[in-house]
This record gives C-alpha cells, structure tokens and sequence, in this order.
C-alpha cells in the first residue's frame, strides 16, 4: 500500500523540484571545470525554511523523505521574528521537530524585524536576509519555500489592488533569487493537501495567529476577501488566480524583453529618447522604456506608479508645450526639441 | 452658479466622447471625399442604449445636453428583453422619459433572448444585434453606452475567474464594434456620480431587479465579492481594477501584434510551423501564435483555454514523442519531423 495521497502529492511536488535543481547543478558544474569529472563532488544540501506551519512543515517531511533517495542532504532553518513573547522557544520547538525529521543542518535563526514598507513587509526583508545568509554559511544549493497555490492567489489579489499592470499580477515565481536560490515546489499545490499530508503524517504543525489577525492585508483577503469571491464566481477562483499569475509573468517577461530591445532603436546618438520614435511604438512597450528610464535617471521603483508613467507619456503622445513633470526621487522628465529628458533636478 | 458637480462631470465626460467622435468623423469624411468640402454633410446623430436606470438614464441627460451645441442629433434607444411581466410597458416610460429629454428618434425594441452561453450572455447577444440594427436603419454615427467605472472592475473580475490570460482581464474598451460604433463615456466615472447626477436633475430611474438577483454571477459580485474585496483591500479596489483593465489590454494588444508579426517568420516554405523556431521565441509569444493557428484550423475560440495551449506548447518545449492532441472543434494538433501540424481531423 502506497502512502496517502495528499503525502503522495506532496513528496510528488518536492522531488520534481529536486530533479530540476540537480539538472541545473549540473550543468553549472559542466560549464565551470570542464573535463576533471572524476572528482568527487560533495552531496548538495538542500534547505527548507519552516515556520512550523501546516504548509512548511509539510513541505519539511517531504524533503527528509526525498532528499536521501537522490543523494541530496537535507537540513531546515526556522526564523525566530521576536514579534511574540516566547517565540524563541517556539522556535526551539520547531528545530526539534526539524531534527526529528531527520534535517541536519536544523536551527533556528533569530531576526530584529525593522519598519520599512509596513509590518509584512519588514517581517518579509528580515526572513530572507536570515535565509540568504543561512544559505550562504551552509553552502546550500537552495532553498525551499513553502508557498501554496492558495498564497500565490492571495498574492495576485494583492497585486490586483494595487493597479499596476501584469508584473504585480504575476505573484510568486517558482524559481526566485540570486541564481535561483528560492524554490516553491508547493505553488500548484493547495494548502488542504499539505495540511492533509501532516495530519495523516501525525505531524503537529502550529497555527500563526499572525495569519488570522484581521490588521494584516494577507489575513483580511485570506478569510474574508477570497471566500466572499469564490461564493460570488465559483470554487475555481484559486486555480484561475494562479494560472493569471503564470500567463501574467510570461507575457511581463515577453513584454520587458521587447522594451530592452527597444530601448536602444529610440535613443539619438547622444543617448536622448527620441520623441517621434518612442511615439511610433505600442502603447505597452513605450511605457515600459519610459518607466525604465524613471528608474535610471534615479526614481525608486517602488514609489513610481501608472499614473506618474502616463502623465510622462502624454509628452509624447498629447503634447501641447506641457512643463516638467516631477517624478518620486526628484526626478524630473521635460521635452526639449523632440527629445524627452528624464534627469535627477 | 454652475451645474452640480455630477452633472458637471457626467457633461465633461459626454463631451469629451462627442468631440473624439467628430474627430473621427472628419477624418473619415477627409478620406472618403477629398476636395468637395463645400457639401452641407446632414449633422450625425447619436444613439444612446438606455434602460432606464441611472447609469444610462444620466447619460441620456447628459447626452441631450452636449449634443446640440456641437451640432450632433441626440437619438435614445431601449431594449425591451422581455424577460419580465410588464418589460413592454416599462419600455415606453422609459421612451416617453427620453422624449422628454428631447431625444428624437426615440423607441423602443423587443426582443426574443435566446438561451445561448447562459442567461447573462443570452441577453447582451440580443441587445446588441438589435442596437446595431437601430444604428444601421437611422444611419446613427455612434451608440453611447452607459457602463461605468464599477461595471469595469467587475467585468476584469469576471475575466480573472476564466484564468485565461491578460486578454480577459482587458475589461470592456472605451471604443468597440465595427467602426467604432460602440463609446463608454462613463468608464472612467464611478456609479455614485451618475446615480447623483440623476438625483438632482431630478430624473426617475429604475432599478433593474436582475441586478440584485443573486442567480446572477454579475449581481453576486456587486453586492457580495467586491464589497468583501474592498474590506479587505481598501477602498481603492475598483480604481485598481479599472487601471489593469486599461494596461492589460494596451499589453495585449502589443503582444498580439508581435505574435502577428512573428508568426510569418516561424513557417516554413508549405506554411508549416518549424517547431525550432518556435523555441526560440518568447513563451507568450510563443503561445499566441499556437492559439491563432487553433483557431485558424477551426477550433473556437470560445472553448480554447490556457490548458489546452499548454498541451500542444509541450509538443515544443518538452518533446518526447507525444501522441497527437485533441483541441476543441476536431482540430489535431502533432508535431511531424520538426514541423508542427495543426488541422481540423
């Protein structure tokens, strides 16, 4: 008799991504030294980051399971955030479970979580700093995240409510960071499953009373926002939200692509943008060179927003002798005899 | 003393409509006839589709007030579904309220809803064909639709729930139908703005049943999905909604028009798809020109999703001797020594 399904499922979705990180190891190996083959080269170690939740917890016995049968060592690391008391033995608890599994590197990393861009957010930069530089002291070839198909809509959700396009639309990637460090192997998976697939494991997991707390944005969508949603379009809202994620970051991509290609045919030989070229040009790809050029002249991406970039492209598209339009980070974008000048003032 | 500002905005934006329109039209005329220009041209007139309720009926105000002073004639049309006891009698107080408004012509039509693609779709079929007939027979220039900001968010919400890519999520257009017959003056305005501006000019509006009937997906979403969407993601939802509607459509567009062009360059001599050069190209790129060339074969769009894209691109990008693939309207698609062939079966 095989395992349960929802164990089944999981370990499915950790071992699919194991086998493409070997692959991509690989062949990073083959370029770097090529014909000393015979070197013994020393087992990968994967990380799971475990918060001690139902879905990283999951996500945690799926790697012990795995790991070993491809000749991968598998460790875990928890983040202590110290925004409870008594999260540091919390966060004890959860090694011990870690080392229990079978995880070895199994520790706990505590952090000081900052205020920058709100409490989520703050609580976000700090866990993947910990994370980079756990990475980093292990050697660790990756990463795994215990993202689910239910947080990737609720990241398109929020995404959504900001009105910035389809980049903001298109979620979580399943491969993230600096040479692709971050893996989600749960992000087409739903969170009932890996719950499921601990239960059946009589594995104990912990709920985050973060995650039920009505002051975060996540937590408000989570339990009223997306259930309000399904009732009003139907149970497929989470697998459709997902799949706008993946369709989003391929045609974000396709599109950036193109303006980065672009670019160059627009600038005069002094490097200006060309008003009559960048006027020739779609709509979508002009906006993103104009964007692009906001950044580099010194705005911060983050406080740059569609209507700023709209009111830039009216010098191009609507221009009836407009002033300087002033952009976040004092940059300023004015039109000069056919040219567009985008400059820190 | 000028009008109240929701009258004043439901005008501006009536006005702006009718000015592009005579844009439009001259430009047409400039074409069509060149050097005549001494011809009296009869002064365009300009339908409204009106339901009675406060959306359409303010518009219908706004109309009769705009039109005349830019020498256009003011027409209003309304449909009589008949899908309720006493429609036809509720379709003539709405003719006599537009009469009194100083719309001429004026009328009424019936029509017989089908039962194809549901309800909701059923009828929108029927309203159209018979708004294009009425524009035809009076040789209207234009049909002012009276949808707002509102509608907008919820049709993107409704396209995010087919999960079927940035095309669905590109809402209702502000210019549509052959020739740019259909406008939306109203898409940037939001409901509370027309329903104020009928308020003080003291204009009867009708509240349509079907929009709170929770058997519809749309009225579920008004009065249950949004409003719980907007509690937990802010007041700005709708806005949000409305300005990825705008993006994703100009993003569409531009990566419909590279997948126009690129399709060209990726057959072969016989007009087979080389599957190499579809490799090449970027993934959304890629899968448009699939979708176009499914289509082209005979499958219908409507029942063409993402998955089935998915499918025949794996033909490409992960070939190991797949089968041939079953799309929706008998279409085969297989690949053939390196060539992809797509063709009714």
């Amino acid at each position: 008799m095989g395992p349960h399904p929802a164990v089944a499922a999981i370990r499915l979705a950790v071992r699919r991504v194991l086998h493409d990180l070997l692959t991509d190891l690989s062949r990073t190996t083959d370029e770097a030294r090529e014909p000393s083959r015979h070197e013994r080269t020393p087992s990968p170690l994967v990380l799971v980051a475990c918060s001690g939740g139902a879905d990283s917890m999951g996500l945690a016995s799926a790697l012990a399971f795995e790991a070993p049968k491809l000749g991968i060592r598998a460790g875990g690391i928890t983040v202590d955030h110290g925004l409870q008391p008594g999260s540091d033995l919390r966060a004890e608890e959860v090694v011990l479970r870690l080392r229990e599994l079978g995880l070895d590197p199994a520790e706990s990393i505590a952090v000081t979580v900052g205020r920058e861009g709100g409490p989520e957010a703050a609580a976000r930069d700090a866990r993947y700093a910990a994370l980079d530089a756990a990475a980093e002291r292990h050697g660790a070839a990756a990463v795994l995240l215990g993202h689910t198909r239910d947080d990737q809509a609720e990241t398109v959700l929020l995404g959504l409510a900001r009105g910035s396009g389809i980049r903001s639309l298109s979620g979580m990637a399943a491969v993230s960071g600096a040479g692709g460090r971050y893996r989600r192997p749960f992000l087409h998976l739903d969170r009932q499953t890996a719950r499921k697939a601990c239960m059946v494991q009589a594995l104990p997991v912990w709920d985050d009373p973060h995650n039920a707390d009505p002051a975060y944005t996540r937590s408000r969508l989570r339990h009223e926002g997306l259930p309000a949603l399904e009732k009003a379009l139907g149970k497929g809202v989470v697998e459709a939200l997902a799949r706008t994620a993946q369709l989003s970051r391929d045609d974000a991509d396709a599109l950036d692509a193109w303006a980065g290609q672009a670019e160059a045919s627009v600038r005069d030989a002094t490097g200006l943008l060309e008003c009559a070229k960048l006027y020739a040009l779609p709509p979508a790809v002009r906006r993103r060179i104009l964007r692009r050029a906001a950044i580099e002249a010194g705005a911060p991406a983050g406080s740059l927003f569609a209507r700023h970039i709209e009111e830039v492209d009216r010098l191009i598209t609507g221009w009836r002798g407009q002033g300087a339009i002033n952009l976040p980070g004092k940059v300023v974008a004015q039109r000069q005899g056919g040219r567009l000048v985008i400059r820190q003032g």
